[in-house]
């Protein structure tokens, strides 16, 4: 079956909030992610900033393990709404950057344009066979936990962080503020606009299309794929329809609730990775077993593609860092 | 073998000329057609003006054709840039509108970036298997003789037209003012960015990168998909790879020679719509026989894939345009 690898991309300015990212050097450089992490994914190289895709420590950023492991595989960005917009063929769904969810997340006609053009996007994209829908967003897993409250579901301190240090309490006190504006059971444009971001409606409303149109959807990611589930659903989606695809560091993060929160959401269909990175010559790599990065730009997704079809893909991913000079061992 | 169909628009200030473009109610209007065209093409009606995609006369844009036949075809808009943007999914690749050529039609960057991204593009979509790449620019037929005679070829007169009267000496005028600031042969780049448009270059970027990745392509429109070819050709491209699908009215049409600059460009293989719309029991329709119209957002191409399988075209697109209410006896 043919497959195409889908990743949508876009800002939110909770991830400006000290503490609560450190998918960039600093909180200002977070907006600058998304557009480096998909730029290097379809070129092999970020374009915006002269840098390379790994932190001073060597640790690489989950994009470099879903290149290495999908040179095969055909790749469309979605930008659902970028302070920063990527450098290479984008599909613009008429969105926009994400506010700071205290005060708002996006204009409400922002959100049904995501909505209603996702969808068409997806309606498009099924006759391709399977669409696997990853994501690249820093401050994604607050957005998350505030998007799945305003949809009515529990889930408080549930969503995962790219930090070994899960910042909960940050995390809570931005969403409680969030939520105090809202009554929720929100519906899906309303929960996106008011306290959400312009990336989880995307990823939902694309599951939709490619759905409705026959296709076979698998949601690449870790926690928030759990309100990108739940957006589609109550975008009046077939929870059955779909597959997550995630890590096994997702899984194991016990400062999340991966499993409960795709049960709740009623998404039944979960693969994981089982590669372990902790015999790595590249101490970058290593950093992934204790807890570092876990999931994004589709890295799950890619990892489990890559073990299914027998492939060990640990020696690929080195490569891979090598050929960026930055296996540091 | 999967298919796709990818529709590029984008404008060029060339078709504000009064007389130059039909293809709209005023000179200005025109800037609209291309979006009014893809958001109709997509979904059934077009979104940025409440109006029918038919003239006044009952004469239908192409795309009405185009929605009627392939309706079990998805479909990828590419914006290489337009004064109004389509509201609809679509890619854009760094582009930006036109300017009129007898000054300069964009800046040399942004046609480097639409050269480079549509030929990443393209190598994404090449895994689909075939790939047809339409377009919808009014004034290109004149943007396409001066890109044309930009890389060295001898196209004067020789574009087509989508009005039955092809205002051929305006045309020149306009297209020697925009060649005597340039000396020919210019590289595919410059002639695009000096007195070309975003539009062709990037349906030869996307072919490019479509050949590339091992894809078919098919340039699915009339005679300026010669120019699309000679800038494939220019940026490097095997012209052997390229096929061409057109309109019979594009063949018959004695103000252009749609086989003689594919000849000279080198494309060999050509494949034409046999339909004839003269007895259709629409008039809007019965004009395509009087050389109104002749091509446009790849009806070309969709007529000669529903007759190549078996289809007649013309019920289905009578139906259609019976649906939008538009079809005067």
């Amino acid at each position: 079956m043919a497959e195409l690898l889908v990743v949508v991309v876009g800002t939110t300015d909770v991830s400006l909030i000290p503490g609560i990212s450190i998918a960039g050097p600093s909180p200002e450089a977070t907006h600058y992610t998304p557009a480096l992490d998909v730029e290097y994914l379809l070129t092999g190289r970020p374009k915006t900033l002269d840098v390379v895709p790994v932190t001073p420590d060597g640790i690489p950023t989950p994009a470099v393990v879903t290149r290495a492991l999908t040179g095969d595989l055909p790749k469309l960005v979605v930008d659902a709404g970028s302070r920063i917009p990527p450098k290479i063929p984008r599909v613009v769904l008429g969105g926009v950057p994400g506010g700071d969810i205290r005060r708002g997340a996006m204009p409400r006609e922002a959100a049904e344009e995501v909505a209603a053009n996702g969808r068409l996007l997806g309606r498009q994209l099924a006759r391709w066979g399977r669409v696997a829908i990853g994501e690249s967003i820093p401050g994604g897993t607050t957005t998350a936990m505030a998007i799945l409250l305003a949809l009515g579901y529990d889930a408080w301190g549930r969503t995962s962080s790219a930090s070994p240090d899960n910042p909960k309490e940050l995390k809570a006190r931005v969403v409680k503020e969030a939520l105090a504006r809202v009554k929720p059971p929100l519906d899906a444009v309303t929960a996106a606009s008011e306290v959400g971001d312009p990336v989880h409606l995307a990823v939902a409303s694309i599951a939709l299309g490619v759905a409705e149109g026959g296709g076979e959807v698998v949601l690449a990611g870790g926690t928030q794929m759990a309100a990108a589930a739940a957006l589609y659903k109550a975008l009046g989606g077939d929870v059955e329809r779909l597959a997550v695809a995630t890590t096994r560091w997702i899984l194991e993060d016990k400062s999340a609730d991966f499993l409960g929160l795709m049960r709740e959401v009623g998404v039944r269909r979960v693969y994981a990775s089982r590669s372990s990175f902790g015999g790595s010559r590249c101490r970058g790599l290593r950093a992934y077993d204790r807890g570092y990065v876990k999931e994004g730009v589709a890295m799950g997704y890619a990892l489990w593609r890559a073990e299914s079809s027998g492939v060990d893909p640990l020696p690929q991913v080195e490569a891979e860092l090598e050929r960026l000079g930055k296996c540091y061992t």
